[in-house]
């Protein structure tokens, strides 16, 4: 059991802020006044500034100078650039964790991904509450590989770029009726590849996996703007 | 000539506490008090807490609930996570540098390097003042990478551990006189794996130059604390 400090007011604040832009009611390149938040939440300023530094830690605002908070902006460019470095450090992860644990250590983890996949399988027919479930499931999965692989700042770095991820993966999800299924044939994939001892496999399922999503986001946003390029 | 926007008075607090971590003066698991800072520079501990979130940003302190503000650990297990993704992220920016540019687009950079060197060779002799003024060419070198790679969150990831590695570097490069010749070597051969247009020996050459700090680094902890392992 561990036991957890309860959390500050920025991080509450930044919480609450991060899931309005990820869930998209916050747009891309929206601004976010400081002072108005404050007189909404009825806190104060300091701790507003404290919580969008969260935030454009976690990729969701940009901080420009004299301007202030802006929500980042989800065009194809930065999509690829998102997912170049995230999938970069996911196979890190996936390597890691092979170099350090034998397929006998990785009980736990593969018995979280059996659970996963039920779930992803039973999602397909219902709705966003599901899809929310099968998203938290993967990342409890990779919280789980944090603790094996012992990295501090590849855990902070992936941590980071987690929101960011949901906010375009979410964008994904709605449209793609079949993702689930292929959610559920990615960690079918990996408990395979664990199991066998086959790191090349392993990192190239994750890349695969990966570059999908990827593809699936940008085809989302260019139905979105299809002015785009 | 780009203009740039004054330092936030925030940025400015974390400026200087930081060149305080990098440089020793504040040593590991200090204590760093939000009270005690704010008044010795006369700002509000407001500042001074937006400069710690900042400095947790550069990996330079840890913040605990209720306890606060802790000057990071340099641990050889601390010293292999930071590594482990530093250079994994280095070994990214040489790959997509080849995959965008040509060696003819790489002109610049490469008469960058070529100063570099110069620097690297010339500092040998010289003190504490060289050591800055080649580490610093070498982030200049990336900082033109950066542009050229356009990036902008494996820039903000890897310019977040710039600090962390420049505070083991100097440790290193302290002890070492060989170290400016290794440098030197190292950047003549990042010059010609580009004008081959060798990817692969790109990332071979980062990979190994990372290696060999990281053991340079590993090797000046065990000497200043010989019973850590």
């Amino acid at each position: 059991m561990r036991f957890q400090a309860p959390e500050s007011l920025a991080e509450q604040i930044a919480r609450h802020l991060g899931h309005r832009i990820v869930s998209g009611r916050l747009a891309p390149g929206e601004r976010v006044q400081e002072m108005k938040v404050a007189g909404e939440l009825d806190v104060s300023r300091g701790s507003v500034r404290e919580a969008l530094l969260i935030l454009e830690r976690r990729h969701l605002v940009e901080i420009f100078p004299r301007r202030g908070a802006v929500v980042s902006q989800l065009s194809p460019a930065l999509v690829n650039s998102l997912y170049d470095i995230y999938i970069e450090l996911l196979c890190m992860l996936g390597r890691k964790l092979m170099e350090r644990w034998s397929s006998v250590d990785l009980v736990v983890i593969m018995g979280q991904i059996q659970q996963l996949q039920t779930l992803a399988s039973a999602s397909e027919k219902t709705g966003d509450e599901a899809t929310e479930r099968v998203v938290e499931a993967g990342f409890e999965v990779m919280r789980h590989a944090y603790r094996l692989v012992d990295n501090p700042f590849l855990e902070e770095t992936l941590e980071n770029f987690k929101p960011a991820i949901s906010r375009t993966y979410y964008l994904a999800l709605k449209k793609g009726p079949g993702e689930f299924m292929k959610t559920e044939r990615f960690f079918r994939q990996v408990t395979e590849a664990v199991d066998q001892g086959d790191a090349d496999g392993l990192v190239a399922v994750i890349r695969y996996f990966g570059e999908h999503q990827r593809q699936q986001v940008l085809k989302t946003l260019k139905q979105a703007q299809p002015d785009l390029t």
